[in-house]
């Protein structure tokens, strides 16, 4: 973990957020890299659950909502942790974050543990009163189950389908920590999927299956993924069942997405809520009835570490180490790296045609500073899946030199082809 | 306005937030047709703005920032409101909104005029107490200003250079209206360019010339569009000069996009209230300055408003009106219909399979129902630019027809060289 944080550092993948002033805490900033990477990470989740499938629609609600929304949901009682005051010195402190029955920082007496809200509150309109109360989303699941009804009103879809979105989520979690992976600013990106009741324990299964091959396919690591069901104890009072997609992270075993069975309880929350008649009329067989939903809800910036933890790789190369992020090449921020072994005209010139024809179709990049050697390991250790070098040859026979970045292995292909070289290369169908 | 309201409402561009308990004020959902409009226009300006561009990196910053980072901007002291409290009923008024001198409400006395800031505020840790307050964003353009030195040093970029952003921000306005115009929750697309002082006047002259031909380039109406320069009591205080990209709305000529020459203002700034030394070191003259910055700050919900209004088209067809939305085909929701004339096999058959591989491609969209006619209205009403109906010679000749949105004009092409006919033509170059 050590090495991807300081490498995400080091090349601008990620830094704090407001660094120069000391970063609030659990806030990060991508950079240069990372903004590619996680929206590559975005398009390719977007791309499986929107775009290829006829059965999903996207869409893409508003952070600050009704507040109504959260006590229907539950957030507004039930999103809490247990916090004890220190009478004396007015600190806060979570039981089990400190030893002894005083306050750990004045020795004061400490009332009761009472419930606090994890929900980031904050208010609309010129006054500060409870009326003007709303708060930043803790998820962006509600924005789709308030939407249920229009969204069905302007697709006319039929059951099974269902409803995907990506954005910004808050949670003002007391702990932060291990990187990226807890923040209080995050990223999700979760899919409502209506069923019929009584096949939702098959489309449980179906979702369980297809995001874990999600994962796989983006080329991570069979071994490092597990998935985990939660036992009855766990479960919240909603859910018929639920299952994790855990990783295995430098701090152990630790949660991706959770995929639930939410059974009717949003959708008749909302209902009872806002006297809004929410069920479903089937046509065939003339019946109403509430959706069941299932929920596949994956973190972005959790995804993001591990795709980028599973992609680091150190392997000898002669005498040294060489640092390669083997990222998926979907994945990765740049596609390819321009190479020309001179800076000077006339090969730069040609560098630099082959630089903006290939940057109308993908994110490439350009570096012509110090030996051929250290700009490969420059582009290894941020994942550029191929470099293309060109060297004198170049200007009388019109090809280039592309190399792979796991394999290592060097084409020399006309420049002409460079394009329909990469494409289904990039694509991750072949290398 | 009403028909791009209305249209949106019914086809699901965008909802009101929260709709079903009652929305809040001045926050907005898009919905399945929406969010593939607003995506597009974002990816067109990050395609533009970062990926042709060798000048020009990306960053995505939080949205809670430490809070000195609104002290060192000046939108702590500065960016307010005057508003008026009445002292009897305690609601609170802008000046101007209303007649008289007394409350409109109870008629009560009002206190004199007083500043009332527009950032949203919260708290974050378990604390509610001034020391940690947070705010939500005014701005992207400040989550570029504290990454300047971290960006400098991973990319090892020399001026002139570009850091460029999209996310959410939140104005806590006293006024919302005009659709998605103005709302308290919106998105923007900035650029804060870092040049030399002295060349800046050119640069903010290359600016407003790029930035007005991307609007053009994805067929917004020249006519439509107009550059207005502020005058120098308009200014803030920190700039040296801005212009507006405005839009012909239905409410009149208003601001798509700014444009301003921030001077070194910014940068010093956080480098004076941070104690982090913001001056860049140009390696040719050996001299340390503080680089002068040029800012393109577009709105994405007005240009995803002003995309559609110019694109709303009506036209006689025979006896009916045919509403058609022109947007580019970069920017259309969905690149093409797969329409069936049967329902049944083996039309239907053949019907997915071509949906099924020109999805992997582009978002596509099927539809089955009623008449050809009747379908091909609900694509040209929604910007869909090509229609592909399937018929039954199509299972004999290995061919379907192709009709263009605008021109509806029919072509009959081969199954197999679809995606070739629509490459260049999903792309604007051809019809």
């Amino acid at each position: 973990m050590e090495k991807i944080v300081s490498l995400s550092r080091r090349r601008g993948f990620v830094f704090q957020s407001s660094e120069i002033y000391g970063a609030p805490g659990g806030c990060w900033d991508y950079g240069p890299l990372g903004v590619l990477l996680k929206n590559n990470v975005k398009q390719a989740w977007w791309q499986s659950m929107v775009q290829e499938r006829d059965d999903v629609v996207g869409v893409d609600a508003s952070i600050l909502m009704n507040p109504k929304v959260w006590e229907a949901s539950g957030h507004v009682t039930g999103f809490s942790d247990p916090m004890q005051d220190c009478m004396a010195c007015k600190m806060r402190w979570r039981p089990g974050d400190f030893e002894g029955t005083v306050c750990p920082s004045c020795g004061g007496k400490l009332t009761e543990p009472r419930q606090f809200n994890l929900m980031f509150k904050t208010f609309m309109g010129p006054l500060e009163d409870t009326a003007s109360v709303v708060y930043l989303r803790p998820e962006t699941a509600q924005g789709i189950f308030t939407n249920f009804d229009n969204v069905l009103n302007t697709t006319r879809k039929k059951l099974p389908f269902g409803i995907a979105q990506t954005g910004k989520s808050f949670r003002n979690e007391i702990t932060t920590g291990n990187f990226i992976f807890r923040s209080r600013e995050f990223e999700q990106m979760e899919l409502e999927y209506f069923v019929k009741p009584g096949t939702d324990e098959d489309w449980h299964a179906h979702w369980l299956k297809t995001r874990l091959e999600w994962y796989i396919s983006l080329g991570m690591n069979k071994e490092h993924l597990q998935m985990r069901a939660h036992c009855k104890e766990e479960l919240a009072h909603y859910a018929k069942a639920c299952s994790d997609i855990q990783y295995l992270f430098p701090m152990g075993w630790s949660e991706l997405e959770g995929i639930a069975n939410r059974q009717d309880f949003d959708l008749k929350q909302h209902s009872k809520f806002s006297s809004k008649n929410l069920e479903y009329f089937d046509e065939e067989t003339k019946e109403r009835f509430t959706p069941y939903v299932i929920e596949p809800s994956a973190g972005v910036d959790r995804s993001v570490l591990a795709f980028m933890l599973d992609a680091y790789t150190e392997e000898p190369d002669k005498d040294e180490i060489r640092t390669v992020l083997k990222l998926h090449p979907r994945l990765a921020p740049y596609k390819a790296a321009i190479l020309p072994l001179s800076k000077k005209e006339p090969l730069a010139n040609l560098a630099k045609e082959i630089y903006a024809s290939l940057r109308k179709a993908w994110m490439v990049t350009y570096d012509e500073a110090q030996s051929i050697g250290r700009r490969y390991r420059r582009q290894d250790e941020i994942g550029t899946p191929y470099c293309i070098t060109i060297d004198f040859d170049s200007l009388n026979d019109n090809m280039v030199t592309v190399r792979e970045r796991d394999t290592m292995k060097q084409d020399r292909i006309p420049i002409e082809e460079i394009k329909a070289y990469l494409f289904p290369r990039l694509k991750g169908e072949m290398k």
